[in-house]
């Protein structure tokens, strides 16, 4: 099953650099198990110890270089046409095999903006125009930032298959948290709850367990990358998660909220804060489809809260959600300095995103949703059941 | 518990500025869930998400420049003296903070030859570069790589402690398996057996699941860094293990040869072969000490066994061994060109390392051991009980 997926990615990749005009793709890697570039996970599903070229070219050629341990651990993959192993130095092979290939365009995994397509390291890239000094080669690299971007972004089949199952479990676990919550608990313990329900639903986290699911419950507690408190739910009370789950090596990321009460004691500015954070993300969503760019759709859920009175909220709109919570390419965020140029991306056919944002009451701290989705070919598909009002615990 | 390591490795780190003559060292990351450099886990026990700037200083300063959602987790470790949020950019602070500390030498971590130390990406780099721009620090930017080393390799004693442990459980592990061993099983059920007792012992891997252990049952297997097969144990043959488990986040890494048969029927070649790695191993283990280059170990070892008329093992001798099984650092190894200058570096007081290597017998494949020490003010401490005979089975 995993090696149908590594199979389809590697298709995928190579179908990419004819689609992009790089005559070759390098994967310039070492002790991957300790550093690994991102997107090795796509395109391989073991590691390799010593320096290595996973070398992929237009005429659609994959050809590892890898040290002699490492390369009867990549046969069985099925996925390289020339697998290439050495004991005492790459340098000389890697030369030769790219003096008979003669690429005039050289892409390598680094990128300014995008954490996912910068998986090599500055050490190696000095290390690779060491090795290839005095050739024409070192002047041909490029940033393979834009095919990386679409072989995270652009989800097969089978990748969209395992998110709606992790997307699927973390709304059963969403569900048997209404049966088990009540006033009275801690932060602490509710995660706890859902640790143990993950547990039984074979999953693992999204990211990492100690925020995940990052519990609010009250007012007086900013919603943060911190883990949960020894904060009581109390009646009249909202309470907040942010809960994603992987499945098979793949990642959900939904925020839901509840209120302690029955639903005609919810006060007014929680329900309209509510119906505001909840049409919003229904209002971005009418509007995603391929070619929009990030930041246009996250202006239209910002714009929509600012109308209503709301300050716009800290953060982007929607990132995009695969084997990482936070999986790089293409984000629904605004044009600030820190998300460099990633909103400024396209939106594609096959993208998954979260759509979420939050917005401030007076009184009652925060609410927040987040929803998964899918870009069609003409719009977009919910991976989730959107939230349609506020979870009551009475 | 893992928060006194944090505060010890952190103090170490202010130490070693000092101690190497840097005015600061950054460590410059984002989304450090997705691609971690590897020195983070020594000084911190969370995950950052936008960029952030650590910053260390030669007068025992530490700073925090993380995005808002960050700041709160990073309170609690107590390792910063000033935690500095942003919401939009971090340019400016970064800028401001730097102008203040008029550092005239910037350690970043990058590093030619050291996977543990060269944690910066290339997009990071050129980044920061940019974010920087007509300040006088760009040229100011240097290696960390030899504090990293140090960082890595003077293992503390909370340190020191668990890899013991995990050694320990490791041999505990083998011990179990002397019972459950007997002929006619495969590779892939042995490796089974020993995945259990590991959650049994409750530790997870030291290396991927799929070779670890590596399991070599009989001559027609070389050894590398793949998988059990249907190989099976037969009467007269060898097994071998490769083996590493972690424990409280640090890793055992050892080897371990098995014989089936009654030990008078050890064919000579076998025990010959066997006795030679035990003593070279032995022999080298005498020889280790402080300020010793590493290629000079594995010289010892090396000439040991071609003086007795072996071929010379394809590897290195011994790695360093911490929170990762290939640890970084200083390496026990030959001057090939793949290993770099790691073999050129010294040994310290503190380190850990792997003693392994193997030789190859004409009827009965390869015999390999591994033990793990620690370098003490004059000479090593053996953290295994080295095997002295083949452990057989009847």
């Amino acid at each position: 099953m995993t090696s149908l997926l590594i199979k389809e990615k590697n298709r995928q990749a190579c179908e990419l650099l004819k689609q992009l005009d790089f005559d070759v793709w390098i994967i310039w890697v070492r002790e991957t198990k300790q550093m690994a570039d991102p997107v090795l996970s796509l395109v391989l599903d073991r590691d390799v110890v010593w320096q290595s070229a996973l070398i992929y070219t237009k005429t659609g050629r994959r050809i590892a270089i890898v040290g002699n341990f490492d390369a009867d651990g990549l046969k069985p993959l099925g996925v390289f046409d020339e697998i290439i192993p050495y004991t005492q130095g790459i340098r000389d092979i890697l030369r030769n095999k790219l003096d008979s290939i003669k690429p005039k365009t050289i892409g390598l995994n680094f990128s300014r903006d995008d954490v996912a397509a910068d998986g090599l390291t500055f050490g190696m890239y000095k290390l690779l125009t060491e090795y290839l000094e005095g050739t024409p080669y070192v002047k041909r690299f490029v940033s393979a930032e834009p095919l990386l971007i679409k072989l995270r972004g652009q989800k097969t089949s089978q990748e969209i298959r395992r998110i709606q199952k992790a997307v699927s479990i973390t709304e059963q676990i969403y569900k048997e948290a209404r049966k088990y919550l009540q006033v009275g608990q801690t932060e602490q313990e509710i995660q706890q709850f859902f640790h143990k329900r993950m547990k039984e639903h074979g999953v693992t986290f999204a990211w990492g367990s100690d925020h995940n699911p990052a519990v609010n419950a009250g007012p007086n507690k900013p919603f943060a990358h911190a883990g949960p408190t020894e904060n009581q739910t109390k009646l009249g009370h909202l309470l907040h998660f942010d809960f994603g789950v992987r499945y098979q090596g793949y990642c959900s990321d939904l925020q839901r909220m509840f209120f302690f009460g029955k639903s005609q004691n919810i006060p007014e500015e929680v329900q309209t804060a509510f119906n505001t954070v909840r049409d919003a993300i229904q209002t971005a969503s009418q509007l995603i489809k391929p070619r929009v760019k990030g930041y246009e759709v996250d202006a239209i859920a910002r714009s929509f809260i600012q109308e209503r009175g709301y300050e716009e909220y800290q953060h982007a709109l929607g990132h995009q959600l695969g084997q990482e919570a936070h999986d790089g390419g293409t984000l629904l965020g605004p044009l600030w300095e820190r998300y460099g140029s990633s909103p400024k991306g396209l939106v594609e056919q096959g993208n998954v995103f979260t759509l979420e944002l939050y917005v401030t009451t007076q009184n009652y701290g925060q609410v927040s949703l987040e929803e998964n989705i899918v870009v069609t070919k003409t719009g977009c598909k919910f991976l989730s059941t959107p939230q349609r009002a506020l979870i009551c615990i009475e």
